[in-house]
């Protein structure tokens, strides 16, 4: 049994999911391993991650109109201090995932066939985001 | 050390939550380790998993009813391909959890007593969901 | 690789977030662990984690309007025997953590600059919260 871990840096552009994937899956098979658990955690408060479908990009569009007709930018928030989106930022990560953790089966990530991982941006502005990676295993 | 994985396949009938406590408590049983993490995970992007009271079917359905209404069915969807209920199931997926780990201790799921693991469904149809059980331990 | 477990009471008083980011990592230090995985776990269903902001309690006074504007209390659940903030409070849980994993790298917790771990009370009464924290490496 034995343990990596690795920190990803992921580019935002904007509110918006940014599927990042591949890069783990890249990371993942450099590490060998049979069977295992993954662990992905984002080391932000205005951004969080969440798995979605990959295939179809309007899904990415309607879960962001969503977002932005539930925690709408706006006047009536006591903390703004980072401008008008800041707030919103902070309770659409609490509504999604800061950390998730996925099973290696077989030398295998076991995400379904449809599911892709992403950081989901609650900022306006561009950031790099920070995720870090824990796999333990055999 | 050790690991051990399985692959649950749960029966849902249309949107609501379907309770698998049971099943993960067998398979665990059958593992025999007393300190442990057993993680659960989804492999679908229109389900997704919950820890709920498993005493009262009312609170079942009263949270149906919430995500009914803040995700409510509708033409306003760019994503629509497989129906209305079709992109109404990512948001709800999105708010939820895809994932969980639940601690081991003394041999038994350190679930508290009214916490039960479920499947919440949110499609209209009948469908099968895939469940990946994870256990790291000794 | 060895593992270790704890369960801590948390003190609530009302709804709101009750940050105990400090709690876990005096317990973390007594482990002496370089690598590994810490799980933290709430056993129960009318409360949650979150992780959040630890800088400005404005966040946490908007995050609790926030919950209370799109789950308020009111006629309309089925689910009541436990008073008008029973059933909101199912709704918040469902729609937050009930549990997380963060990474344990160099020795530290991988918490983000401005990230707290926190119990995010959604009862309307004081009451003490078990958190069940779970940790595996070496």
């Amino acid at each position: 049994m034995r343990q990596a871990t690795k920190q990803l840096s992921i580019a935002t552009k904007g509110k918006g999911l940014y599927e990042f994937t591949g890069h783990v899956e890249s990371w993942l098979q450099e590490q060998q391993m049979t069977t295992g658990l993954l662990t992905v955690f984002l080391r932000h408060t205005s951004a969080s991650l969440t798995i979605q479908e990959n295939a179809d990009p309007d899904v990415i569009a309607d879960l962001n109109d969503f977002f932005s007709r539930i925690a709408p930018e706006g006047r009536h928030y006591r903390h703004s201090c980072e401008g008008p989106d800041d707030m919103p930022a902070h309770i659409r990560a609490a509504l999604t995932m800061t950390q998730l953790s996925i099973p290696l089966v077989d030398g295998r990530l076991g995400l379904g066939t449809w599911q892709g991982i992403y950081v989901f941006e609650h900022r306006a502005h561009p950031h790099r985001r920070n995720v870090l990676l824990h796999l333990i295993g055999a």
